[in-house]
């Protein structure tokens, strides 16, 4: 038997054991979820022995354990392949707007819900089984194989580039992959060839001291939350355009031959409307949707709150208000500058009847990775195989910084061999993985890794 | 014994049934507390009873209960004084800023701490105690007596009006007094003869129609938190005046004489900023403090929320961005024709990108009395009496729309007979009452009950 065909026979198997993986609520934001964070790490480790792996640790950190494993078997003179995948996911609320529990993974039609079930476990989990298929049918994968599964992506992955730093001779490798992204369609396989980097901050903005009567001291007293809305009004211009002073100063400009190859990707608007949930696009009109999604900052509020916010009405003028700002970067923005710009601005539109605090959440570099590299090649020729379709080229709207992390503390590219759709509901309720892109995206990886040993 | 003697004989014992009144949590707001308001009704009605009413009556309504109770021993031509309180008090959340538990009352030197202190529980209980008094030296109160106390005031009164409306003979008298109010300081009696009404709508803004991941969809479409911010600061301008069209149109100016009358309230700058626990004022620069407070009116956001604001960062577009906001009143602005003006302005500042939903929570019309009415001299005669001290007229900030309710129906004008202190935190954590201040208070309405029976 070869490995694609050991594919075929294990599918409903290898479903049973992704549903008990999904299952476990690895939510690495909320301390309750510490348990199954360390479960979720302890299952993994479990499949890796169980697939072969002759060496399978999960490593302690400051936070999150990362889950690491290895298999030289391929010799010296053959590539090393470091892949990598998070075990954490997203907090699933809000609650009441999931069809199905999110963490009883359901399947409707063709596709799995469950959270985490795209983002990332059901992705991470094509490389486990990949490798599982070489060893039970050629006794041992093609390259030299890393796994580096961390379980703080979600929460900015700020233990891992410490990691890094203290095991660079553990983590060498020739190339790395990440299958944490979307493709463009079922049939319309796409190489990542660009991320986003990101700049997350928090902000507080204090009135008075205590909260107070509307009635009594509204009209005299600034309130914060006004304040706080006028400030962040002040974020964008009147052409949607991020208004914070240097902003841009960074930013590597798109030139028209990229314009040209983004401008071929296949985008249909309204589709596209409908798949956002939106009955009009927004933003600065110099520039396509495909480019300001992918190829240009921008900046939102990812949540807000203050005063009262139970049903019914309280007539108090808050002590305090608070929200959530996170921007998406481009090549040659640097994420500690920009959390230092937004902070200085905020600062600086505040009114003197407020105080502002800004804390910095976390942050992440964007990359722009080689398309000539022989393992992008090697990408390309391996979607070509696993969908049967030529793939295209595309930028991706968010953020892995770990990719930065690797060029710079390991000198290797990073491979980007997405099998998610756009329309996953990622960070969002009734987030799902389309399931005949699980069994291509293994089909995807045992090509990938055949052409890279073979290279 | 005269009634002020039986006053300071029985001061322990009744600070001991005030506790009891005021550990009952009726919050009228949330619906989980319906059994406490019942419970706090069914109190009131067992000390009205007790201290030798007549007719006591627990009467339904739509919603909470109002407590009805008359006693007209002192024979038709003796006036009839209408008796308005409430004994619903706000929820007390932020519960981690409080000191003491707020449904627990708590001694701190001569301030009692509880939720509902002094707003209204421990105010209304002057009344009760006065009449009390009144029946054990002298068999029973100089006046006409009926007593109209409501469990909804802090959710809008909405039941009250229909009630006053239903009940106009049961309800007729001479003139209402209503302690609700705050006078100046300890030493510094005040009548207060004007309030302000109230819009308070809450604005609920639709961006996509489910939550999106904010680094696939971000720059591309609205993020209806940004929105909601924009539009939230367009509601004011750079003079720090409301900014909604129109706004301004029914103000009743302030004359001359007025404004130098209000001038004359001792105002103590500094003791003003440290009370409201900030370092400078805000506000329309052509006003004074003092008449930006009662005399003007006012826009404040009294809650905001949407997206994730959990601990942690979530990457999260959301679907929907929500806003209670507030408008202070004053003569001759109608509270409903307010409401429609701002939801006017947002839908038309709004931007296509989004759709904006304004649901009225509640509103009240605001008042102006008579100050040269015979009750309002009997109020000045007594407040000189029962604290030593000659009081000042003021205008009050907050609003009581039972004030217009009971001149439009019933042809009467109220005496506002405050007890409570600028610095008791109605409506947020800490909420206390002057203890010599309920003692001076029962006082002063028997002084009042005693001038106005013998007018």
């Amino acid at each position: 038997m070869n490995p694609l065909d050991y594919v075929h026979v294990n599918r409903s198997k290898w479903l049973d054991e992704l549903k008990e993986f999904l299952s476990i609520p690895s939510v690495s934001t909320q301390a309750e979820h510490k348990p199954d964070i360390e479960r979720a790490a302890r299952w993994l480790r479990d499949q890796l022995q169980a697939v072969g792996f002759p060496k399978v640790e999960v490593m302690p950190t400051a936070g999150h354990p990362i889950v690491y494993a290895e298999w030289l078997a391929a010799g010296p003179s053959a590539p090393t392949l470091l892949i990598y995948g998070h075990y954490d996911v997203q907090p699933p609320d809000p609650l009441d707007l999931w069809h199905t529990p999110p963490f009883e993974p359901t399947i409707v039609g063709d596709d799995l819900f469950c959270r985490g079930a795209s983002d990332d476990k059901g992705q991470l989990y094509t490389h486990v089984k990949a490798i599982e298929a070489f060893k039970e049918t050629l006794g041992a994968p093609p390259v030299n194989v890393k796994c580096l599964f961390e379980g703080e992506e979600e929460v900015g992955s700020v233990n891992l580039n410490p990691f890094i730093v203290a095991h660079k001779d553990l983590l060498a490798a020739d190339v790395a992959v990440i299958s944490d992204s979307h493709i463009l369609g079922k049939d319309i396989p796409a190489i990542v060839y660009a991320l986003r980097g990101i700049a997350y901050v928090e902000v507080e903005v204090t009135g008075p001291t205590g909260d107070l009567h509307s009635g009594i001291y509204g009209g005299a007293v600034h309130n914060p939350i006004n304040a706080l809305c006028a400030m962040i009004a002040s974020l964008h211009d009147e052409h949607n355009r991020v208004a914070i002073p240097g902003f841009y100063d960074a930013v590597r400009d798109l030139d028209a031959g990229e314009r040209a190859a983004l401008a071929k990707i296949p985008f249909n608007r309204e589709a596209w409307l409908k798949e956002a949930g939106v009955s009009a696009d927004w933003g600065d009109p110099d520039y396509t949707i495909v480019e300001r999604t992918s190829a240009r900052p921008t900046l939102d509020v990812n949540g807000i709150w203050g005063g009262y916010i139970e049903p019914g009405a309280k007539t108090v003028l808050p002590s305090k208000a608070f929200a959530k700002i996170s921007m998406r970067l481009v090549p040659d923005q640097k994420h500690a500058e920009i959390a230092r710009l937004i902070e200085e601005h905020l600062k600086a539109v505040a009114p003197p009847t407020v105080s502002v605090a800004v804390r910095n959440l976390h942050g992440g570099e964007g990359a722009i990775v080689n398309r000539d590299s022989a393992a992008i090649r090697a990408a390309f020729q391996a979607y070509e195989a696993g969908f049967g379709v030529t793939p295209v080229f595309m930028r991706e709207g968010g953020s892995i910084p770990v990719v930065a992390a690797f060029k710079e503390e390991l000198g290797i590219d990073t491979v980007l061999m997405g099998f998610g759709l756009p329309d996953d509901n990622l960070h969002a309720p009734n987030e799902k993985m389309h399931l005949p892109n699980v069994y291509k995206g293994i089909e995807t990886v045992i090509h990938f890794m055949t052409t890279l040993g073979a290279g």
